[in-house]
């Protein structure tokens, strides 16, 4: 059983990681960049049965810091 | 228009970061997880007229390592 979970940061908090990556590929020619947000993807492997309340746990506890970033849970 | 952009450590490559987290998550009491690998997803704002071939080219310069990385490109 597969879970992908996505974690990304919340609207309206800086993405100082995203701006460096925005700012190089304007400087390597790419032009049409107007934005750029980066954030975590997590592929869990998981014992037959786990749910995905389970994964919601793993999330709130320590795959993503809820204060500035929300996530989702698809199960696979 | 947006892209979206996954990068995963390829096969065969040694993932310490998501070694790390399945230690984590086992010592919180969440033992049913077999494996986990971590990745970056990346959300790009582009202007009208970008392509997906202009995204794979931001990839292959400099979104993702090709040599132990691999990537997908999502246009939405």
């Amino acid at each position: 059983m597969k879970a992908r979970v996505h974690v990304m940061l919340k609207n309206g908090v800086l993405d100082p990681q995203g701006e460096a990556v925005r700012h190089a590929l304007g400087a390597m020619g790419f032009d049409g960049v107007q934005g750029v947000r980066q954030g975590k993807v997590i592929e869990l492997d998981l014992a037959e049965g786990a749910s995905e309340a389970d994964v919601k746990q793993m999330c709130e506890k320590l795959l993503a810091n809820t204060v500035i970033e929300s996530y989702t849970v698809e199960m696979t």
